[in-house]
């Protein structure tokens, strides 16, 4: 249940709402609105009785929520959550955001070309792994540190905010330091231990899609952030698994329209990972944001033929520069700047 | 193997290389081209030697070819293929077209008024099924030859050319004599007798995919049509079948630009079928077109919440005015009329 | 609704509840039974209000049907459905049943060799492909009438009943004339016209799932069969489409049980297309066993190393001899003969 | 590659192709046999070349290693693993164990209740889950160490082994502490860090296979394991995510035969998340032992219909001890005692 309060009502009021709460043996979630105060209620088998309320001031209205994702849902929250990142730059408004850069950072020179080419090309965000999940043990595992270095040095060069993956707890506190926005990645979405560990950072999270996950299953896990306190969330589309086997996954961009129905969180689109083929990236992309993505994730690489990882779905400075006149031309059809 | 013909190659020449073929145990396969005409060649198990046309003239070049598909080929015909309708409806050329009518044929009332509104709204060609097929016995499977003459009359009353699915080769004969296009349903589209029989109408088909297919399966169905001599042949993406269920199917754009990179011919994206639900089928109708897609085909009822079939993924004609409006900006912003 | 008449109820008696089904609208399937009649009422949208039979003798009671599929349930009629093919040659009883024979029917020495085979070792009827399904154009389509001639010499010379697969209903009459029991491939699971034909032919039909079928729509293929008139039907699993490459389908065994709970139809097993791999056929088969079925379906080839189709799968004689050993134990485990 | 050492090599001859390997900058991994030792070699980029160990003394013979797993080979390694708990209890040999208990541990009296009733009818370990990953953070979640110590006091009373699911690398060590086989769920298969930590324990591991994990992705996730020094490891086949929704998960025996094959790795079958239907789990479990399984493991509830988690798929005892005769008699056949 989501009890919305009035715009009039008193901090005291909310407090005893969530008092009144607690006292039937459920979990209040105050719920950040630009107006008034709204106070999900997780932790009931059934429906609650809304007269169990009836006796305090400042409730505007109860609502009744049917699906089983609470927080995340359009039906508690209407209006879209805009994920600040600092700086003027704002996840999840009109404006549609694209963060590219390279797969695995490499080198202080690789990941200084691609942060600077896709900086001049209009990115706002540096995306690059520090830690990478491989399928093989004996694959390249990333520069640890070094590499969360590198990318806090090429923020202060550049000005581009960076978002990097984080793959465990151990390792968490310290991605957390340099990073300005965490990646869960594919793998680790249901990886409920780590979910609520990233939640408790408060730190802005970019939950990737699990390869079969049903979109049930991706809006709880981001849930699980929410539910963890924390509403600085958005969820990236990277392709599902299916029987194709021509394209390295099937970007899903049915997801797109459905989520922006179901959840306030924004939706990022990762044409890269989705087809896995560099030359049909940018039609992808075009695709994403044409369904109606705030954001795009987009690997770039100064040197695809010799990245240490993901090469064969990576864009040279100069293809990613024609994607972003691409882009810009169909989000300006939509009236969305870049 | 690809023979392709000098453009001052003559008939004869062309004769030649085609009798040479037969001689070494091997089907031509003579293919229209603008400026040149170039000789497919099936029927060999390995790569055959050029060396056995070197004394023929008029060869311009031999070209191996390295997929097992291979008039459909981009390798073997280069320039795309123009489906063309008549009365200046061309599929496959700068104009994105766009096919709209009701799932089935209902009554004429009904057909009239959505012909009406789509025509209105800017539509080329009128869908809708005489033949029907249902997973149940015992559902609406379609008003048969009256469908037909009912699409036929709406032809007559609005200029739209019409495209209707053909099921089986007792009906075909009917359904070509009224039909402009033929579709032939994703159910069907390994149905190799069909394949065959509808190659030998030479009438435009508009060859659905599969649920489950790969692109591979489905070039090789076009192929089937391509080698019984018919080139009028167009691809239609109509979602696949993945272990989502928040969606009817699963559309799949990735394989937008990968089909107009391996075959010439033009490819067309079902937004209705493909996610199955109405609010979402503007959205992927513009993630289409800005994939490359070279029409829509879309569902269009006067009373979706009436239709006797697929009424939850139909729009009102009101809603494909304004799917159209956006269409057309997508479309102009990638600088292709509609 | 399924209307169960009382063991003394007369031929005038259901020919009474018929009318009055008739009368209603709707269309009545008297449905054979060991001991008593029922007829099965399709056409209706809702639930029929049973007051409507009330006036009428020999009911024995009137049970509504849950389930979208009517004449292929459990629901309908509980006890197996045996098909009788002649001479002892039921499939759907205690006995276990072995069909085998190549993919294609390739030459006379080919199919005799294998038939000599698989009967000696203890198969009960021989599959054979004349027509074949194949994905490309430019592959062996089978020897046709030629093939089937040669099914039925070989039926002559071994006693060996055939299986054989029909592709399109312009092949019907010849297919059937040969065929002890009609095969519809996966690819045409749900190619109704072909399904209403070969209802009316009255010949036993082994309907292959389609290869990314759901259960519900297998079962509703079958209802076309049924609701045609034709009650001589068994299902058979032969591997869905997943994502799993090492593997050519993945074998559903998981269907076993879950038909076997839901319809009276007999289930048969395809490890050879279900797995493609000949070292694991023997495997799946003891496993397909296991879980349930009534009869397996094997390809065994003279020389797989040189078969026109699926020579990767194939067993040698001696393979096939070893298969059925094991087999024969398992099925001893459960009770059942081979 | 692969050094495989003569029958009558000292130890010093061991640490001498060691420490060459080393040398070469690659990293050696002695590999336990019964009657002679290898070395594996992994971080190599290509193909060593075998010469560089022509000097060294006691080495049989070099084998190149052609797939991208390695130590879990039966190319590296072509006898079978036997992962030995203690008392007698041996996995991967001839014997089939069944692992049996409730999803979760909910209370002293239900533990013990399932594990007095799973060993009367013939269970060699109890299963049971302290920490529980649950796809809603509403849902229960476990009863962490109070549901260890249940199960460590179980095991006392029945001598029954345990095998419990390890979620993180902060409950792991005490997890390791009271388990005698530590599980890796499902959707923990590629949580690479969990992986290493789970190696360093020594523990025996049972690693299930991710819902769309393919075989190979699943060899690579044990292969961490092995990489990391714990060759105590088993597979565990738990269900696919396919397109079937009748089904909870696809059981995929496909995956017994092919991992027979590929890897010396006990392969254990979960008929209960397979199918995950009560009804059809005795049925899944027969063709698992039929498919070549190692073990079972089965969930057991003394009320499933009260259960907190999985009651739908969960046995009472008394169905539990109708499955093992079952499955007795399926081993049999196979010559395995179970």
């Amino acid at each position: 249940m989501l009890i919305v309060m009035k715009p009039s009502a008193t901090e005291a009021d909310v407090g005893r709402v969530a008092d009144r709460v607690r006292s039937l043996g459920f979990t209040p979630h105050p719920i950040p609105g630009a107006e008034r105060v709204a106070i999900g209620i997780t932790g009931n088998k059934g429906p609650i009785d809304p007269v169990a309320f009836d006796d305090l001031p400042g409730i505007a209205e109860t609502i009744r929520v049917s699906q089983p994702w609470k927080l995340v849902s359009r039906e508690v929250k209407a209006e879209d959550t805009l994920v600040d990142l600092g700086d003027g730059v704002v996840l999840g408004g009109p404006r549609i955001l694209v963060m590219a850069g390279p797969c695995s950072v490499e080198s202080r020179e690789q990941l200084f070309e691609a942060a600077r080419a896709v900086k001049a090309a209009g990115a706002t965000l540096l995306r690059g792994g520090a830690y990478k999940p491989r399928t093989s043990p004996y694959e390249f595992q990333g520069l640890a540190e070094e590499g969360l270095k590198l990318l806090a040095e090429a923020r202060e060069a550049t000005g581009l905010k960076v978002v990097t993956e984080v793959m465990d707890s151990e390792t968490l506190p310290m991605v957390a330091e340099y990073a300005d926005m965490l990646q869960i990645g594919a793998r680790n979405m249901q990886n409920f231990s780590l979910l609520r560990k990233v939640a408790a950072t408060g730190k802005a999270v970019l939950l990737k899609r699990g390869p079969s996950s049903t979109l049930k299953e991706w809006l709880m896990a981001a849930e699980y952030l929410l539910a963890g306190g924390n509403y600085r969330v958005a969820l990236c589309e990277r392709g599902i698994r299916t029987f194709e086997t021509m394209t390295r996954n099937t970007l899903d961009l049915n997801a797109v329209p459905v989520l922006k129905q179901l959840t306030h969180l924004p939706v990022v689109v990762d044409p890269s990972h989705g087809i896995g083929l560099r030359a049909h990236v940018p039609a992808m992309a075009r695709a994403g944001v044409a369904a109606g993505a705030d954001a795009l994730i987009v690997e770039v690489h100064p040197r695809p033929e010799k990245a240490l990882s993901d090469g064969q779905q990576s864009l040279t400075p100069a293809e990613f520069g024609a994607l972003m006149a691409q882009v810009r031309v169909i989000a300006g059809a939509l009236g969305r700047p870049v």
